[in-house]
């Protein structure tokens, strides 16, 4: 996990002083050869680890096409600061090398004081098919689809199919798939590439057709295509509209972005910070503290129920036997949050993934109370044990040293397996009452499920280690 | 999130009885019909939704390639019951139509009293190739890849490389790329199928290629395809040997599953579970014990040091003055740990998408110490508030309870400031200080930070407040 950061610093911080040098020696052809040698993510790396004003300068030495693939690979600050710092003109001309996705991507995320000027700047036809795919909501598949696929009609020959590739194939985006629409246009079914140059050059396209398609609504949630690629094993998915009209393709390159954000939303919320709509380093102060205080000040407000549960208990630790709880207070309710964390994560990657649904919640109640009466028993013996050395030297003045310590063990260790087995239970099953509540489980962050626990911990444990004292 | 398993219960609850029926009628050729009728992954949702007798009567009659298919996209629990209850040699027809890849899969993850018959059982040639991949470490390239490649000689005219297409072409996994290899198997270089298709046909190949060939090795760690396949936008990796030799490719298929199964592991890690050898529901209670107690029991020692903590803090609290104090111990070490398991998971995250490295060390600290600074702020307004309230009840008695409710207000709202800010650094670094010492940043599980935040907030908590209290 820790190398992609490695392997990407390595390639920029090895190049970018050259080229900085380059242009301070005023050689602009000079860097710009040395750039043309790169890939288009080493490109990419170089012009993120230059400095703001010669990153202006080497992108904009840069030839379209090229400047176009390495804008689509940086993160969204730098290409804001990159757009501001160009003039329109020569961004639109960059901008117009993009495939139509990759474009809607970039506009969307520019402020619109940016992306006003832009899109007036663009060919009026690249302008309107922009705009046209900007006016799907952010987060549907209409946003990540590109025009660059190749359709049959079930009567053409091998022969016929091969020219029309010939023809209209250099432009598209991937040609792994062909589909097949009727005359009204609709998705009827798909040839593979593979199948079309291995076929004899008078089949017809009809009998080459897989025989099923798999297709996206331009309507739907980009997590549908993340799904519906890795379960069909595809890389390429057709879009349709509501008519079942092919209207776009969405490729491997955005599955798997989409994947990664949709991951990335999920561990931001599993930590009970709301999606932050940048990246961490490019976000503002104030997105930071807005996605994290929200749920912070509700966690707080949730968490004065302990203040209460406290009060409760509070005359009972001016007892002097009862005293020895107080020091076991912030162990006790760590031990039932961590557990309760530990189920949490489990069950909430469990459904993400579909290994778990809402008929599973009797199955993983049963494993979960299992689990926390073992892991419950394991530290209730550690906490017994700890108690009976703390309780020797708390109480070296008492009569039997030894037994008020065995006494207080038992009591805390008791205690331990009930606050344990609620933190498991409430860990394992909130991601279900969310669920069926029809809430994201990701949302059951772990905070969430401490606080819970916190809570319940602080009932649990001193009804329980007060009562056998009091024996 | 949540939709996967709803999509996948549906198919497999409807169908399932059908064919569960069919087989009681003993009709098993009408089972076979109506599951022929399906696609892969819905045979297999129906597969797995039917009951242990029914499953296996039903796997059994599909034919070995739709059986094969099935058989790869089933859980493990599944599998391995499955080859229980078939012949080795029934098991063996039907895993000579895996391509390699899935194979050695399915064998790697059985048990060694179920794999050593299936492998006695296969074709030598297929055994061997399956043993050879066998031995290399679970986890590297080497188990991923299959060697359902084709290549070309530079040399070669588009004519006899399509010629050669046709020849070979139908067994390939994939044929999205052929690659380019020199007179001893060493890769050099890669041509689109997509370029060949549409090239004049007297043309040599090496006028063809794309001047750049991504590989990656075969003892390299899985997670190096994810990298490359989402930083070069290429769903299929071919890979090398130490001399350079092309010895297979990885498919599109396998990078999503890597991508899956390795953030599963992160996620499990933050929650600090050791990664789960099976899915949730088919480990068994004994891996989930064991890959939970290590990290709880971890915690649990580490967690000691609060009982001493509160121990040196123990007989302020018998002040009445300083009792207040008491009930607010849960809230605030809880608002403490809350705020450094936001940090931790935005910046383990950013870290596993590349966004943060070391070297951005200071800049995460500032920014963490700011919103510390100001998240804090929030809370201990909002604590004074509650602390007012509370004391105001709690001093009913006192000769000034406005004077002192307030007085304690104050306290323990400037040291909750402290305990978040301190929450916050901890989370935010503690990645940090791991990377850089070579641990994966997620093991820098959320229940780590609470336990060091707990500690460090006690410490904090008792000594602002008190101060404050004794003015």
């Amino acid at each position: 996990m820790a190398k992609k950061a490695e392997q990407r610093l390595v390639v920029g911080e090895l190049i970018a002083p050259e080229i900085e040098e380059l242009l301070a020696a005023a050689d602009p052809d000079g860097a710009r050869e040395t750039m043309l040698d790169l890939l288009d993510p080493e490109l990419a790396d170089v012009i993120e680890a230059l400095d703001e004003e010669p990153r202006a300068v080497a992108f904009a030495v840069l030839p379209a096409e090229r400047a176009a693939a390495v804008l689509d690979l940086l993160p969204s600050d730098v290409q804001e600061e990159l757009v501001e710092r160009l003039s329109p003109d020569h961004t639109a001309a960059v901008v117009s090398e993009m495939p139509v996705d990759d474009r809607v991507e970039l506009v969307g995320d520019l402020s619109d004081e940016l992306a006003e000027p832009l899109l007036e700047s663009l060919e009026a036809s690249e302008r309107a098919e922009t705009e046209r795919q900007l006016e799907y909501p952010e987060g549907s598949v209409g946003r990540l689809m590109t025009a660059d696929y190749l359709t049959v009609r079930p009567e053409w020959t091998v022969e016929r199919a091969l020219g029309h590739l010939r023809e209209r194939g250099a432009e598209a985006e991937t040609l792994d798939t062909l589909y097949v629409v009727d005359g009204a246009g609709r998705l009827t079914d798909q040839v593979r590439l593979k199948t079309l140059v291995l076929a004899e050059p008078g089949q017809v396209c009809d009998a080459l057709r897989e025989g099923h398609v798999v297709s996206v609504k331009v309507e739907d949630d980009q997590e549908q295509v993340v799904y519906f690629s890795e379960r069909y094993d595809t890389p390429v998915l057709p879009v349709v509209d509501g008519e079942n009209v092919l209207v776009g393709i969405v490729t491997f390159d955005d599955v798997a972005d989409v994947a990664e954000e949709e991951t990335t939303e999920d561990v931001q919320k599993m930590g009970a910070v709301q999606a932050l709509e940048h990246p961490y380093l490019s976000a503002s102060l104030m997105e930071l503290v807005k996605k994290r205080g929200v749920w912070l000040a509700i966690l707080f407000v949730a968490g004065i129920v302990t203040v209460f549960a406290m009060g409760q208990f509070h005359e009972q630790l001016q007892d002097e036997k009862l005293a020895i709880l107080a020091l076991f207070i912030p162990l006790i309710i760590a031990s039932g949050g961590n557990s309760g964390t530990q189920a949490a994560s489990l069950i909430i990657r469990a459904m993400a993934i579909g290994e778990v649904d809402l008929r599973d919640a009797p199955r993983v109640a049963r494993r979960e109370l299992a689990s926390g009466l073992l892991l419950g028993s394991v530290l209730g013996v550690l906490g017994m044990a700890v108690t009976c050395v703390v309780g020797l030297w708390l109480f070296r003045e008492a009569a039997h040293p030894m037994g008020e310590a065995l006494h207080a063990g038992f009591a805390i260790g008791t205690a331990i397996v009930g606050v344990v087995v609620t933190g498991t239970l409430i860990g394992g099953l909130l991601p279900f009452a969310l669920k069926g509540l029809g809430a994201d489980p990701a949302t059951c962050s772990t905070p969430f499920v401490t606080t819970l626990v916190d809570v319940a911990g602080l009932v649990i444990y001193f009804l329980t280690a007060s009562l056998i004292l009091r024996m």
